[in-house]
């Protein structure tokens, strides 16, 4: 695309195309396949190259930097100090306040821009003891500290992972009548979930993770924030026989079919509280500097409800309470992991459903606050550090957890340091274990209910919907199908349509590839798409398509047919002053082709010389190229003019092959 | 990219960039997103035009064209003349003489480059009555003469579809203990096949064979070959007791286990025809103009060995018969189908695994002998046609049929002009099915196995297998998987590995994006790749990357990575004059971005702002801008100098902004 020149320094202007060299098109320097094979492994395994620090170190330091690589605690311990450790106190603290109401319930923080809510209040969402929600508090955040590389992920259980957990599992075993067998089901399938996690972590394949995308994850949060609060009507609304499945229908049927059972007392209580904790969430949204008031809504609460039940005794006027929770710490749970055939389906199943569900909350935190703080967080190595404290947890009675975006939020904006505040979060869950729980015992269910509907309002992200409709219509409908597939059909098949709905349309975009006709910008070597760039001009005798895609077995004969459809078109144009002679073919776009995609530029070269057509193929990438070295020794098909490194060469060298052809296309170009 | 100009008129060489102008960057005229939906979808789903015929037709026209597209029977009938008709005769007569001894033990045409073989042998592979084979060469090839589009297509029994619907039928039930149950599956599989084949072509989903590629076809064959093979080892070694299994090694255990069986006789004729086929094969690819030697053969052998049987009594001395056949055309075939809930299951995937393998061949061989010819062939449509003939012969004890290969070539070779050499080839077979059949009684089997290996040994295609290698590692994996998976796993598995291979490849193209850094080509203004051009420069100060894939949700991470990695490279590069300033993104090869491609193009302004860098954008697609420009309206992050048209545009506007800057990086271009 060089020098188009005309010589102005002697007031003549030449007329013409005049290219000061045509230049050739070169393939990569030649490279063994076995090295070609390594380079393109790390390049999809090691996208980011974790091991460059070891380059050229000295063995002793090779040691040191391999033990901070798995323990990265040895990282920033030897340099910990006090002010650090005053920060990471605070933090910590804060982090367990909105922790301690969590735990008790497994519920969720997967929102994207809310901070406030908790609850004493997740592992009811799985169908779990309360207890069980405290535990995981516990163990896991003091698994992490050592082994977590982020400094502002706070850990526990998460509301999707456990409501995800809850439902699946809800198939096979009545959590009601057979709690022990549901417990054992449900630390099985966090021991699943650890192992896929670390797994993903060790083989490498984080990038499993990357297909839920965005539009997927604001539909399906939203569906299953909706799931949730529709769940929680029964405690706010003091219904005693409430259905046992998910989806809205059938919820909504049992809210209104049970209305002689709504308690007055249990409603007036909830919604009280329901809005001070929205209020207390919008005032601190309103205004970022009093972001501690959304913080301790939760727990205020907490206090606020159960004193008011232990004084008024309002237990025996309809308002159900948590009731008595036994002091301790967690118990060894090794013994109750279940790996009868009966269940083994479903632990596994549900392992790995939030064990991925759970790991995308976690990465997607941890990268959040490492960007804004400016660090890097090893994708990779966080799954299998997360995998490894759910293992972990799993034998120490807690169910699945994860780095938590809300609270991991809250204790960013807390000034945490290092993964310690995680250690003074779980020491003050500790404390509250062994002297703290009888107080627990009069707080009130609906509560609960209204802290989770609080949390999960956040969750429905309307904006980002709305911006993903003006973007990109088909992305909405994925979102769309997340979220109506969550709320009328199930969780993980809502979720399983959306990422197959995803997937196939990347496949669609192979299959289907864009091409375009390109056209000249006249005065210049620029060629440019001839429907966006209303200048460019058609050359005449020329018809320019630029592929964008692979050339492979999925499109070839796609493009076999468009491209006939395409010199069809061109030859019945009516306004045409020249017959179609030459056809370039575009390849800066073409990445990679397979034999199928040789095989279609083969026959392609064949059946243009049968029209009349000579096909030139412009500027292929190094792969490409060297397939086509490759096939033209056993071919034979490249003939001298079949690459140009430009089309503007291509066009000039094509031309000049013919004189009057020549004129045309020069004074067409320049006019 | 235009006019870097020296002027020389004045002999004065000024150093320096040039740019004639600074050209915009254009979004597509705008278009309603009804108006995009359409067209996104006309080119998914009607990539052909096939309505472009009816265009601008009057009324009465459009009426004519439409019942000749659905009935291209109409189009050539009318035009039909004698001297056609001597073609079509010779080429039926020729492929009846074939369809016969093919016909009654369902057999393998899939060849892409063999034309010998045949035998009363198809319908035994697929485990069915040897009958069941001539009546599927009588009514299909009548209802593709009316429907199909192809002017050289031989339909009838093929041998791949053959040996997948026995061996995925039996796994249900046994052909020899009850084998009216098992024909009754076989029609009802049928009839899924061609309903799942016609609704492929009405929803115009033909692209799903694209998924079968060359490569995974290859391995397939041959695969596929070596199991038929091994079971005619059964027959050709005279076995009674052979194995039910399809897999190499149970079969060969079973041969040679039973040594004790094998009949010398039926080995020594087995080979001796065996040798005489594979001869009459051999000479005629030597001399192509023989090739009637290769397709006369199997009937030869056919009639030689039965003759031979009938006056040497040699039933009586081992050599086992086909045995009485009786005469008549098809019966109906409808009160057979069988839609009992045991069965569907394993009806409804062998008749759309049979359905898609069919469709394959005939497709692809239509295609060819099209291509050959000039003429064009309309998958979707061939689609609808198969179908209802499959439909059709399911209800006249037929199994799935399709276009022929091998068949097709001998038709294309005999010199067929039209459709009406499948009527002639089905009206010989009504002959033989009305008087014939007692002919055949003393058929002895060894002969139909020698004739089955005959063929399918033309179906190892190493050279093929050898190009994969030398073209496309990875590719061959695909092959190779497809083909161990076929002779140690199972006919269906093998080929579900191949393609989901073929299928994981693609998605990691597009997890996995080719990154490529560009240099200047010294003296133009032409970027290309630094590695693959060795005199292309890194212009000091800048970072130049191009993507080359549609930057999407599964991407996103990655690109994020690999950007900062090489961000990091550069800064730390040791012979680097200047620091970093500028990071130009190639966009060209970008065909479309989705809501998650457009955040990380946000963040990565944001944060190489961070960094100190400034980023460009260069020649954004049309889709690409649009959206650019509609996320822009919301974030309001693209600046006067985040947007060129070309790569030196870009480099000269940004370096233009310093004129240290400047210095250094004409001095480095034009040296």
């Amino acid at each position: 695309m060089e020098g188009e020149c005309k010589r102005r320094g002697e007031g003549q202007v030449e007329i013409g195309v005049m290219m000061e060299a045509v230049h050739k098109v070169e393939a990569a320097p030649p490279q063994s396949t076995v090295d070609k094979m390594k380079l393109r492994f790390k390049e999809t395994f090691f996208p980011d190259d974790p091991f460059r620090r070891f380059k050229g170190q000295p063995p002793r330091r090779k040691w040191v930097l391999g033990a901070q690589y798995l323990f990265p605690i040895l990282d920033w311990a030897p340099n910990y100090s006090l002010s650090f450790f005053k920060s990471d106190l605070v933090a910590g603290l804060t982090i367990a306040s909105l922790a301690i109401p969590q735990a008790t319930r497994p519920l969720p923080p997967i929102s994207i821009s809310h901070l406030s809510f908790s609850g004493i209040s997740y592992a009811k969402l799985a169908n779990l003891p309360p207890i069980i929600g405290l535990y995981s508090s516990f163990v896991p955040p003091l698994v992490y500290s050592v082994l977590g590389s982020s400094r502002d992920l706070a850990v526990g259980p998460v509301s999707i992972a456990s409501l995800i957990m809850g439902s699946m599992l809800r198939q096979a075993v009545n959590p009601n009548t057979d709690p022990f067998l549901f417990l054992q089901l449900a630390f099985t399938a966090t021991l699943f979930a650890g192992i896929f996690q670390a797994s993903l972590g060790i083989l490498r394949l984080g990038f499993i993770i990357d297909f839920l995308s965005k539009a997927t994850l604001v539909g399906f949060m939203a569906g299953a924030a909706i799931i949730v609060s529709l769940q929680q009507l029964k405690n706010l609304l003091g219904i005693v026989h409430f259905t046992k499945k998910m989806a809205v229908v059938p919820v909504l049927s049992s809210v209104f079919h049970n209305t002689h059972e709504w308690s007055w007392q249990t409603v007036v209580m909830g919604i009280s509280f329901l809005a001070f904790l929205l209020l207390s969430r919008h005032v601190s949204i309103r205004r970022p500097k009093l972001f501690w008031l959304s913080v301790g809504a939760p727990l205020a609460s907490v206090i606020i409800s159960t004193l008011l039940v232990f004084l008024l005794k309002a237990q025996n006027h309809g308002i159900s309470i948590i009731g008595k929770l036994k002091c301790g710490l967690n118990r060894p749970s090794w013994d109750n992991l279940l790996f009868d055939s009966t269940y083994l389906g479903t632990t596994m199943k549900t392992g790995i459903v939030t064990g991925i569900i759970s790991l995308t909350e976690g990465i997607a935190s941890g990268r959040t606050f490492a960007s804004l703080r400016g660090y890097q967080v090893d994708g990779n190595k966080e799954m299998m550090a997360i995998g490894l404290m759910n293992i972990v947890g799993s034998c120490t009675s807690c169910y699945v957890t994860t780095g938590a975006f809300s609270r991991s939020a809250v204790n960013h904006n807390a000034g945490c340091k290092t993964a310690m505040s995680n250690v003074v979060m779980a020491l003050t869950v500790m404390v509250t274990l062994l002297f703290l729980m009888p107080l627990f015992a009069y707080t009130p269910n609906v509560v609960l209910a209204a802290i989770i509907i609080g949390a999960v309002i956040g969750l429905i992200d309307v904006p980002a919907a709305y911006n993903i409709w003006k973007l990109d219509k088909v992305d909405f409908l994925v979102c769309m199908s997340s979220f109506l597939g969550v709320i009328f059909i199930s969780v993980q098949e809502g979720l399983a349509i959306a990422v197959g709905l995803s997937i196939f349309r990347i496949l669609l975009q192979t299959t289907r590839p864009k091409m375009i006709a390109l056209g000249n910008i006249p005065g210049t070597n620029i060629y440019r798409d001839l429907h966006q760039y209303q200048d460019a001009k058609r050359v005449p005798g020329f018809l320019i398509l630029a592929v964008e895609a692979p050339i492979n077995f999925a499109n070839t004969t796609y493009l076999n047919e468009r491209i006939t459809r395409w010199i069809e078109n061109e030859n019945s144009m009516e306004d045409k002053e020249t017959n179609l002679q030459f056809l370039i073919l575009d390849l800066s776009a073409v990445p990679t082709v397979d034999t199928s995609g040789i095989s279609f530029l083969i026959d392609l070269k064949k059946s243009t010389e049968k029209h009349g057509l000579e096909l030139t193929l412009v500027n292929p990438m190094g792969e490409v190229m060297e397939k086509l070295q490759r096939a033209n020794e056993i071919h034979d098909f490249l003939g001298v003019n079949s690459l140009h490194l430009t089309i503007a060469e291509a066009v000039f060298s094509l031309s000049s092959q013919n004189k009057l052809q020549q004129q045309e296309v020069s004074s067409a170009l320049f006019i």
